[in-house]
């Protein structure tokens, strides 16, 4: 995609959020990939999930190594083919990537909004992110795409806007979080909130960060993308030094890597971007939302046409979880094409090279760039 | 079982540890029920898992409310049947309930251990486990019996001491730690050492404990417990005040669960201890240790008959773990009774009422109470 460069877009109209507060202003960062033909019909948007951003492919002028998290899915040639779509990317409101969030200034104390910035909710996203559509002269996008909570964005496109998309790409996602998946971001939070350098969300104030927190939530999370089988070939009881330490240093290779991602991630983060994320997932359920618990119900006021994708070795939104999406789908006799893919990594394997996937997406997407062209 | 007594066993003779260290002197505190017989053949010992301790079964005086953690196992008349066995329970060497552990005063400082607490192994339990069997007048136990961490001390005792038991019963076992077990052990032990109020394992001269690190340990280690499917029977997606909160107050029913749990655990449980238990969960790998590799190889040193048992929905140690340590125990021609009991509650099934799973047990030990008749 060779260097691309973020924009900011601002919205001086005030956003109503589920949670009841408003927004008076806002602002979102994107990036564009592309371009848009005259009849402004080959958008596809690209929602990221819990620890994304705007930057899904390139790399930036002053930073070569920062290379977009679905650079390997978006580009020239590439399944989401940029030489045929106008393809864009958005930090999600709440984000820490340069649209408004927790760590972003609230313009009515002078101060970063920390725990005063409201919980948004999928449906909030797709709000804002309606209006960068308008804002880019967008009326219908060709499709909106994207991977486990991306996917829930995807979703509720075809539910809050069922006119202003053709096709809802929806991979490696659940229509709700199961028990488990709440149980484990729950303990994510508790390790952010505990943290004495949380402050209650303020941190900012104290010129620290509550990276203990964070590091947790971080390697919790890895565990529960990876399978277990993808973790037995990457680490396997592998020793660090050949033998035991007997200590609490680290020694098996597992120990290593996760220590790692975990202070990697808690470096760059914010933590109340995390916490915000992963409520906004525990809230996502459609079903309870608009179809008084079932999930056909609520998605009869969908219009689009469906990928749903799905990886066998997930066991996060595991390939039941899609098919509950499919059958939903097809008891309102709604276009979807279905696919299980056999891939080893677990849920992580959406952001993967896998050539069925890719090949997958490159088919449907090259029928939807025959519908727009 | 009504009213037991706790009791503690004092050891003056050093005891070498896996670690390269010695204690010099320890003690380990246990309950016995029912009455070894003339022939000093029917005793069985029941090893406890990663929070357990000593207290198995029946009440204290002082304490009625205080149950064994398999009190719906051992009594009379009960699958481990007190009329015909006399039964051990046993503190594991560096807990925290009575035995010598991190918590207990060093003579050489006579401060607590803390950090200085040697690393053991479930090689290390078994033989002060031993020990303890001299110190009672027992040659050789009737069966060695445990769930889960447990389990593969009945499986040790096997291989350290095969002439000093007749069976073994392994539930809920896995022949060693996968990557992914390694991995949330590792996430719960980084709560805890990060926890500023750790001090590096000496926080007991601070008058403090890691509170928040223990508690963060047993929520995860909850999730990890409990089937996914149990979890949405049990909490599903109820909300505790019927609407979602948008704040960090607990919402949904499983994390009310989980900060309950964990915050219970977090003021009855030692944080070195915790430590400990997971690392020996971590070590302990008899096909590495003295099978070149090979489970087959190590298990050809045992002579016991042994009962192996999992669960349906245990995701934590599954059946297929199970399935290993049977098959290398079928290559030595060993007798081994196998049963997957069809149980929805995932690892900790091994811990509760469940018909079929009573029933094999008592199967089981009837037979082996005929023998040592």
């Amino acid at each position: 995609m060779g260097v691309v460069t973020p924009q900011i877009a601002h919205f001086e109209a005030p956003l109503s959020l589920s949670c009841g507060q408003s927004l008076a202003n806002y602002c979102l960062a994107y990036e564009t990939y592309g371009t848009l033909n005259t009849e402004r019909s080959n958008a596809i948007l690209i929602c990221h999930a819990l620890s994304g951003n705007h930057h899904i492919a390139g790399t930036y002028a002053d930073d070569p190594r920062q290379i977009g998290w679905w650079d390997n899915m978006v580009g020239p040639g590439k399944p989401v083919d940029t030489n045929r779509f106008y393809v864009i990317g958005v930090n999600n409101l709440g984000g820490c990537h340069g649209s408004t969030g927790p760590s972003s200034i609230n313009p009515s104390t002078d101060r970063p909004w920390g725990a005063a910035f409201p919980f948004v909710t999928v449906q909030d996203w797709v709000h804002a992110q309606a209006g960068l559509a308008d804002h880019l002269g967008i009326e219908r996008f060709a499709a909106v795409m994207g991977g486990s909570l991306g996917a829930m964005q995807a979703m509720q496109w075809s539910l809050s806007y069922p006119d202003r998309l053709a096709h809802a790409l929806v991979i490696a996602a659940a229509p709700k979080l199961s028990t488990q998946n709440i149980g484990f971001n729950e303990v994510a939070r508790q390790a952010i909130v505990t943290d004495p350098d949380f402050y209650g969300g303020d941190f900012y104030a104290h010129s620290v960060i509550p990276r203990r927190g964070l590091r947790l939530a971080r390697m919790l999370g890895h565990i529960t993308y990876l399978s277990d089988d993808a973790m037995r070939e990457k680490f396997g009881r592998e020793l660090l030094s050949g033998q035991h330490r007997f200590s609490l240093e680290v020694e098996f290779e597992i120990e290593s890597y996760l220590r790692y991602q975990g202070d990697k991630f808690s470096e760059r983060f914010d933590a109340n971007t995390y916490l915000i994320m992963t409520k906004a997932l525990d809230y996502f359920d459609p079903a309870a939302e608009i179809g008084g618990g079932d999930l056909s119900r609520a998605l009869s006021h969908a219009k689009a046409s469906f990928l749903v994708a799905s990886f066998t070795s997930d066991w996060r939104f595991s390939p039941a979880r899609s098919r509950e999406i499919v059958k939903a789908l097809l008891d309102n006799r709604l276009p979807v094409s279905y696919a299980e893919i056999d891939a080893p990594q677990g849920h992580d394997a959406f952001l993967m090279d896998h050539p069925d996937y890719q090949q997958l997406v490159a088919a449907y997407l090259n029928r939807v760039a025959e519908e727009c062209a």
